[in-house]
């Protein structure tokens, strides 16, 4: 079996010392192979420009923060995933980086961006990748990336058998789509909220919790409360994902008629 | 604005005649533009094997109840979508007419077989298409099409704003998947399910109704009751479905990266 969770919790916008701290201070005492951590878990979200994210962002090469994290995983001998800012140059990607006791392992950076993303971030520029821990494979996607189904089909194509899922939700579609996601390509998902608000000149932002984790086949293994600090830890076996038959004639892979979708 | 429905009934297998009687007696007191009917809805389902399914096969091009079909559209001058076993030589198919008052505009052929019909029926071959009716685009899918997400993108991407799904469903995952499907390409999707049972020598299949409607966006305009025969008819306007921005800066199909869906 396989411990999976994740962590859903208030951040303060703009403190990342703070944020961090928080972050370690809890999971200390927390033993799980694996737990998700919500976007941009850091930094915040709601940033007024480019230039404010820059600010905020972290380069992974020397990163305090980062770093610490790192200590965590290597402490606790666990698998995180860490939703940041990555600082690249001038250039900042909403990236996810799964970060293990030997330190950063991948990092995926958001290849469809949010609203506004568009105008503080650079696209993600790197494939969809499947990472392998203690044998399971797991496939990074970050929030907005829920609504484009390509999205998981190629992670799950690839042989994800778990989907983690670093969010900054303020709606609540994606939770009710992770569930046909995982009905059409049989993988776990771990969505990974935050909740509160941020109060910024800009505007504000409510972040509307309900984390969830989905078994291949859409059972709800457990969702969140909306506006509540919450950690949720269950056991899993990632092979229940390998088996792609639907029926006893029907494998959702095989059966796809790619002659049809041009 | 345009009236949609469908028409959820409990149908006889392998009494053709008596099914066909059975629309065109309810339905001549009925007025839409379009209604869909349930998949193979006037021989039944749960055929033992490939020449009982020929038995109660229709060709298209000389069959009385198809005819009587067609004379119900041109009398009430609207469009009906009929599940049918189409023949064709020694073969059937499990296909969908999109039948109006000038007979058949397009006969669809199931691309994606459920299970053990796959020793019944042969597979679709011919692609999908979006048919035009008063100005309204349709796409024509036909049940367990539903699980493959890469149908429904490819009849709203070529402009499809109503998908239309005759269905024998005997579970309930389509309909919560179809949620996620008209979040994805903002169309409206009318399922129409037959209820009842079938109960045949080789085993008994029971049918589970919830013929629904939905909205752009995953808003369900109606949903039926399991076990219960159902007219249901609503105006929408299918423009609703032109707009594939989900935020200002999102739109569904052109920020599809499709460098990363190889």
């Amino acid at each position: 079996m396989f411990r999976v969770g994740y962590y859903q919790f208030r951040l303060l916008f703009g403190k990342p010392e703070q944020n961090c701290k928080k972050i370690i201070t809890v999971l200390d005492s927390v033993e799980s192979d694996l737990l998700v951590l919500p976007e941009l878990a850091l930094s915040g979200y709601y940033f007024a420009n480019k230039e404010e994210a820059l600010h905020f962002s972290e380069d992974p090469n020397n990163s305090k923060n980062i770093d610490s994290i790192c200590e965590l995983a290597a402490k606790k001998n666990m698998h995180l995933v860490l939703g940041f800012v990555e600082r690249q140059q001038n250039n900042c990607f909403n990236s996810a980086a799964l970060i293990g006791p030997n330190g950063i392992e991948h990092i995926y950076r958001k290849i469809h961006l949010f609203n506004e993303e568009k105008f503080i971030f650079a696209e993600g520029d790197i494939p969809f990748k499947v990472n392998t821990i203690n044998g399971v494979k797991l496939g990074l996607i970050v929030c907005f990336d829920w609504v484009f189904p390509e999205t998981i089909r190629m992670l799950a194509m690839q042989g994800a058998q778990v989907i983690c899922q670093p969010a900054n939700l303020v709606l609540t579609y994606c939770q009710q789509t992770m569930i046909a996601r995982s009905i059409e390509n049989r993988v776990f998902i771990i969505t990974c909220n935050r909740y509160g608000q941020e109060i910024r000149p800009q505007g504000a932002l409510k972040f509307t919790g309900r984390s969830q984790i989905v078994a291949p086949g859409g059972n709800i293994l457990h969702r969140s409360a909306a506006q509540r600090e919450a950690i949720y830890l269950c056991d899993i076996d990632p092979k229940d994902a390998n088996n792609k038959f639907i029926t006893k004639y029907n494998h959702l892979f095989n059966d796809r008629r790619v002659e049809f979708y041009k």
